[in-house]
């Protein structure tokens, strides 16, 4: 079976692993565990626990468990003391406490939410990510630099206060894969805080997989403002190695006016990632451009006490794993319109 | 095959539920719903839900789950904003929010526990359970009551501040039962919370089921001082019915001298229920007299914060469950030492 390892976190994930469960695949979701904001970020600061946020959401996305167990791995309580905190979180940070540790309790959590797959946390180490800017500033905590605008003053380096390790599970994949797929997601939250770890910044660059990048739809206001498909694909290459990307799954369709609308005015111009041909000749890449954006309207899920906070421009999780699909070359199971630049399948002329 | 309903709540149920569970049996758990302390209270209180905590207690008993999904059913947080809280009680409020209601909830966690038998609130009311002393004292609240000491004044009167109507379920399984097992478990919050629901009395007057009483070991310090196998039974039929009890099984093992000490320390004399065959000669149900008593000390569970309120002089599970399914003519599945006077054989000979 086609073993294709996904490196992310948060909604990105959740949308990407949606898609490719559907496929015959040995799938394997590596996650980031450097969030310490909003429910999570309390449950690190009151439990000690690690982060589970993102783990809960992939667990959730391969779960093969019953609707309604799948539902309240979702549910956000509304009231009293309680009051945001994901009861998934709760489940996953009890899980810790009566384990070894957190990533024995995602072991259990596998189990009882019949999950297909893995679900990997980059590391078992209580990681806190922190941003240096050029002008000698410092973000400390991923939820600070969430919510910082730092793009004027230019990145210098994204780090961990602590030496990180690396889950040797995720390495182990990752070795082994035949597809790396990183993104979409959030560039720093979700991206590069699973790239910098060095273990796994180091097994990318050894492994034989080809390594896909799934392209955000839009930029960040203050993070990655006008970015380009390239200014993305040289942001995670400066990581893990100049040419490492052989893929780059990029939407084509133009998002309903009403919604450019409401990005343009929350996130200012150049909110929509572009990707212009002539400006990079020497792109070492090969696009995949296709349709791969959400029809209509983001529903709304009962209990989701952040859906405000949720992107309306958003991935078809259905659309881009067949494009992979095609691209990685399970012919038989889809037909997409995909065009790749010449490329018919990853696999077979490779 | 045999059909057995019980009524209670709490430790007292969980311990008769793990003891049945091993029997070839219809069993159905009915269950208080008045607990409003500790964790149950909180949840009360801050979310709106009706009483999570004895249910759980049942559901657990009942669970062919994995030994991890059960552990942390019992896990209580020991830091933060958390602390004290049971996760199994978050789970099914948050079941109870995201179901059309508790009892549904209820229903799904069932299913996710792999629960055999059935687990059966008494009501789907949010009940209140207040008391009225001879002295006219209100105790309002089974915390409240749980913790006052009133035997000296006298109860006057137990009963719901608001109409509470029965889980039908609850009524129908009583209607056709085989056997009805009542307690053991705290007289006021566990036993007759679940027999002062209108139509559950009716149904135990009503039903062909034989009535089993499980005699607790231990009186209650200011509840139930002194009481004897006699005035709990008097107690409960004044509810049910005069003379509806068929059987009561009694504990004729003596505790550990150091276990009597902790407690007479604690609770004062007469704190061990007491048989007296001469004083009630009119007495019309059977005793089942036998070694009730769990051997050595409780084990102490790994974040059980409320280790310290429990019990140590408790039922063996085992021990009880065989002389009830003695008693109920499963003669081929146990061999028990229990004197019957002269009774063999609940349902054959009968």
């Amino acid at each position: 079976m086609t073993k294709i390892v996904t490196i992310g976190g948060g909604t990105g994930s959740f949308m990407l692993l949606s898609g490719l469960k559907k496929y015959p695949i040995e799938l394997s979701a590596i996650v980031s565990m450097s969030d310490d904001g909003g429910s999570t970020g309390v449950l690190r600061d009151e439990l000690g626990v690690l982060p589970p946020g993102d783990v809960r959401q992939c667990l959730v996305a391969l779960s093969d468990a019953s609707d309604e167990l799948r539902a309240i791995m979702n549910y956000r309580f509304t009231e009293g003391g309680l009051k945001g905190q994901s009861f998934g979180n709760l489940f996953l940070s009890a899980l810790e406490k009566t384990h070894k540790n957190f990533l024995e309790g995602v072991r259990t959590a596998m189990g009882i939410l019949k999950v297909k797959g893995e679900v990997i946390p980059v590391t078992g180490s209580n990681a806190h990510l922190h941003m240096e800017l050029r002008d000698g500033t410092f973000l400390e905590g991923e939820d600070i630099i969430d919510h910082a605008h730092f793009q004027e003053q230019g990145v210098k380096k994204l780090f961990f206060r602590e030496r990180v390790k690396a889950n040797p599970r995720a390495v182990g994949k990752i070795l082994n894969a035949d597809v790396v797929v990183i993104g979409p997601g959030d560039l720093y939250g979700s991206i590069l805080s699973n790239l910098i770890v060095p273990e796994i910044a180091k097994a990318i660059r050894k492994t034989r997989a080809k390594i896909i990048y799934n392209a955000n739809l839009t930029n960040k206001k203050g993070h990655t403002s006008r970015f380009s498909v390239d200014d993305y694909v040289d942001a995670i290459e400066n990581t893990i190695g100049k040419g490492r990307i052989d893929f780059v799954t990029f939407n084509t369709k133009n998002p309903a006016e009403k919604l450019i609308q409401k990005y343009s005015h929350q996130e200012g111009k150049g909110f929509l990632v572009e990707f212009d041909e002539a400006k990079n000749p020497k792109r070492t890449y090969r696009l995949l451009r296709g349709d791969f954006l959400k029809d209509g309207a983001v529903k709304k899920v009962k209990g989701d006490a952040l859906a405000h906070t949720r992107s309306f421009i958003r991935h078809d999780a259905d659309k881009l794993a067949k494009a992979i699909m095609e691209c990685v070359g399970v012919h038989s199971l889809c037909q997409t319109k995909v065009e790749m630049s010449g490329v018919h399948s990853l696999l077979t002329n490779n």
